[in-house]
């Protein structure tokens, strides 16, 4: 029945391709959204793409698609590393989700080796660019796929 | 003067019913909200009952609620572990707080067991499950009749 | 067929009212055992009271309990913080067990934010003062009638 | 070209003068912004005045500072000792910042010693009161004039 | 001259049996002590046991043994991780001690990975169930045997 | 001139589909080669697999792979946590290098959350089961192709 | 009015003398009593000494000292490091207590070097050996004459 | 089916009776397989024994004993503190397994107290010197006997 | 009655100018006094100076300090992340004392994050380069006319 | 042959008296000379007083009594918590030294509770005023009586 | 009647002259063998070299060298700072033993700053480049000229 | 231009020969000063030798050696392990520096095995006895020979 994929980016994605472009590249959050959505049309699926600075908007968005959605691809940006809320969160929405991560943060600063949303995600990718959207929608498909 | 107590719940409480309910039980939001006012009304109190995903937003409340209110029954969700800000604002609202959880955070994982608020609540109740709001309401009207 | 409560304090709880009462109040552990059982007789429960400053002793009563009590008021006083085979004796008495502490331990020295029960209890009540026991009465009472 | 500074101020921060005046002094939110904009003045520069209680609000505002304005004075309140979303603004809108706090966090809790945002920051001014704020004008004033 | 085995178990091991024996098995304290007398007279030695639940006791039998007995085997319970009274008991009762655990206390809680004991201990044996005890008096007699 | 991939097991993975298939899944450690084939096929690309249970073979294969082929594909298996040699060799091939884990780490015993490899990784993909190392692939052919 | 001391010794302190003499010496718990009584009578006081191996009891002798005796010599034993119960009792005392180790904690295991009772004594004397005991009793003559 | 037991022994185990014998001994190597296979003998078992100082040798050896034989007697050596491969591989053979060391590591260096096995094992057993080998044998027959 | 302020630089600011021009600035410690007396004239003060590279030496003067000197600008160098000595005299100088670093030291190796020195500074101030001293004579002098 | 003793006060000692007397007292360094020469003479011993707030000071002056005095009593001040080279020095003087502290530690900021010094004095006297010196001459002329 | 030495290189090591030569330097693994073998010429000696990437391999060729060779020249790459059972061959081996390190481990990663077999060195050299390797030739045939 | 090494011993060095000869053997400073005096002839440098037991006096003299000495030959004794002043020292004299300790710290008490100035050393001698200082001579030549 659902058959949509939710695509969440959190604090300063917004800023994709201006922001530390040697940490981060040249592509911009337009890019991400393009890609996501072209990946999901492969499968068959639709995407609904939100972006925000606030911890709280990330939370409603995960609720919303409790029950509407097949899964969700959450780059949480620095709220990785300090939101139990956010991981509360995608408890409650009982989605699998795959955390992804442009740059690769174990190759950074110490705190960012530490995720608290990981242990609740179905998958990790992390240092893989834009690209790595493309693979989480990939997954979600192939998980939706198998009847989970 | 101040006859009204502030009920401020925090991220994914809105959730309550639906979300992991083999930990957080069946009752919902509504049923909190009837509750604590219920058990107010027996202490001639009234209720303003304020739930966000928002940490601004409950800190907003909180500073609103500064002189009008006598006291405040406060789930922080998630924040209780990760938010100095929130601990801030209970203190600039000098209001007496009782923190409630539903569920009793030190049968979890580890980093449910420390809260930035408890050092500055009145009280603490955990683990009582939707009757603990209404014991808050009591701690906190006895409180208000000895004078303080 | 278990229609009893075992109502058990710790040590230096025998010291209530004379003891820092700035910190515990001025009332006595009479005033407690008065309390507990007003409050058992209430939702038509019996109370056996025991206070000791042995560790020995309170393990001792924890296994009598087993079996024929409904369920547990403990605090722990000090031992909270140090005891694990008073945690095992929560465990092998398979008795729910609500943990209560007159003052709120978050409030003072940081090895009191540490307790060695909570994962084992079914409820934690802290700062309540004295009215915490009744509470806690309350929780075992609703937790009986609702068939565990 | 920028010839505009961002004040930006953090949760609780609008309580100024209010909140724990043992701590933070009976100077107001207000008085703070004249401060600032005096001190500007003189050296010939505008101050766009931001405070919020919500972290997306703040980096919003960051983001919107980049490339328009030539620095920031920052007060991240609470969000100091656990935001990474907001140290990751701050990068993010590639202007020098100071970090300000009114009060001398070392003095306080042990968890205040230690802020995400210092290592990002240009110069970090803490214990000076209200006049903190004029000193981070007078930074910005003399990293602009020196060609940086 | 010596031919006497202190056989000592600590808190909650008289619950032996009832206690949670999904981890301690079904086996009673009655069923360990008979096992050990019967492995003590296979190498003609006799046993003294003794169980309690108070620290103290534990101490006073180990003092009692000093100098008429030519073992210990030790039970502690929930005291291994939290006494060092008991550890200086057992240097100063002077005897090869070997410390018994009938689950294995790696497989539980962290907390449960450190014993104070241990390290003055001869052997340790865990997760060996009610058979470990007899494995521990082997350890003894035969110590005993090569003259130490 | 280098148009090789070297796919890198190492301990235990030979038991893929065996071991643990409630964590690991039921495929084999030739689905996987038959897999990481197909998709370097796909981009133009050979493969040369090696698996072993000695950290010495992995060092030598990583030694080995130096200056011929274009990247690594890498499980190290249990060494990810514990190995510093395999970081060593991993930056002495000077291969751009994809850490997988079929299985979410993340969500297992704490130690598991460290990985000293990442940090050298160019990307890490981890509980994507065995279409992660498909991923893996298209990543090191993506940056060959960009001309790194 | 009060014109005794409290002499507390804790577990295995009965065994001095016995015990490791090359760490505690020689001299007896009969010899610490008989010098203790001498030089309390050199300042015209008497003395009541308890030992015990049960914490309980010297929990409760501190309560019957509260009020009634003029200060405290007490040498924990194994508690110093583990129980929070004998800091209450001795802080529920209400009398100056100078905590006495024979031997210097300091120049052994690690764990010995954290004391729980320090905090709350009025002084610490460590390594002097028996005669500590008497400078303990200096101590509290000192502060009861000159009028605390 | 399976009437074997894996005897499995870690790196320096080869030197044993050379080396450090006032930590382990003067018996051998040979003595240990001669002590386990008469013991195996005893319950109508047989023996394979492999030493190795190579983790990979071990894990190897692991793999094959799956589902051929009943048992596993390991003394990892040094790897006890440091091998998640050695865990894994242990995991992976799905045999019940106890842990042997010869001497008490917890009378050793600080870092020998943590083993990364035993949480997986059985059994553990330390200090009880060669014969701790029987008792893992005894352990794993009368395991096997009881229709595990 | 004091109208005298002591600046106090220590070990290593005797190099300004020369060391790491990259990190300190071209400045010299000259141009520091320079800067002081000036700013110390537009509040009618005067200006003691002592840079050492002994800690003794900066415990003396501010001992001689004490009681003819309205504060201190005190730069402690490296001696900032360890002598407990000088916090100790900056105590019992009693006089108002502003921690000056010329770099920020949040922004360097992670031991230079803590401050003996803070929690007992009216005010920290540190990355403002050279001019950091002035705002300090302007924190001392505020201080002073506020009649603190 | 040697018959006297090395009196030495570290850093901030010459403030005794004057600094923070509700901590330190009111007595002097030199009622503290006097007591301690008192004391000594008492005992046929002389003293040589040496204070300084230079450690190297500290570690020539104990250079010096090497072999010259039979004892020191040393109260090392700040560097009690901070000095490697102090212990070293009292280390190669090859003295009895007993560490006093005025004041007691552990009542006091974390960080002073841990003595480089104590692990290698004879006693630790830490509380006991001013008197706490005569004691610790005390020991040191016991000490030489009995022929150490 | 030794007059050999063992040079042994661990894992990486190899690959010396290749990888990393900014940390490394360009001299090959045959280089330092021709610089030992004509120090130890010097010395009147003979050298045996093994490299391996095998920590197996590497404890075979200490068991070989015990009774035979005069002392060890060990350069354990990364294997310093992960392995137990090389520091127990070490000791196994009962050679001296010189621990070499051609960069300095301290200017790198944190976790590089700690190695489990300099306890059991004879002595350290890091940081000399491959001159090192000579010094540590000179320390053991020095040793061996004393006589031990 | 400059052929002068500085040797530069700390605190304790001048007690070489007296003070625990077990640890640091027989040779006195003087035979240190005379070896590397020698070592340095050899390579056509001359030495200016420096002992002192104050930190300052240390800092002083790697100031002076700045552009005047082509490099230091340092053994800070117990200073290595808590002087960040001598840290910035050494990076202000900007000299090519070897750390040389005469027994090896890492067989010692753990603190000794972290050193502040390991990271900005050239390079690490320990445990090598005097002869190191002369391997940190050659160290120094070589370095000066090739052209830095």
């Amino acid at each position: 029945m659902a058959e949509r994929i939710l695509l969440l980016n959190g604090p300063n994605l917004n800023m994709l391709g201006q922001r530390e472009p040697e940490i981060y590249g040249h592509e911009t959050l337009d890019d991400v959204v393009t890609l996501v959505r072209k990946r999901a049309t492969d499968h068959g699926l639709k995407v609904d793409a939100v972006q925000s600075n606030h911890e709280g908007d990330l939370i409603d968005a995960l609720h919303r698609a409790r029950g509407t959605h097949l899964g969700c691809v959450l780059n949480p940006g620095g709220l990785t590393h300090t939101s139990v809320a956010l991981l509360d969160a995608v408890k409650a929405a009982e989605l699998p989700t795959v955390e992804v991560h442009i740059s690769n943060p174990h190759a950074r600063e110490e705190f960012r080796r530490h995720s608290y949303l990981s242990p609740a995600a179905k998958a990790v990718i992390a240092g893989a660019g834009v690209p790595g959207y493309g693979f989480a929608v990939d997954i979600l498909a192939t998980h939706h796929n198998e009847g989970h």
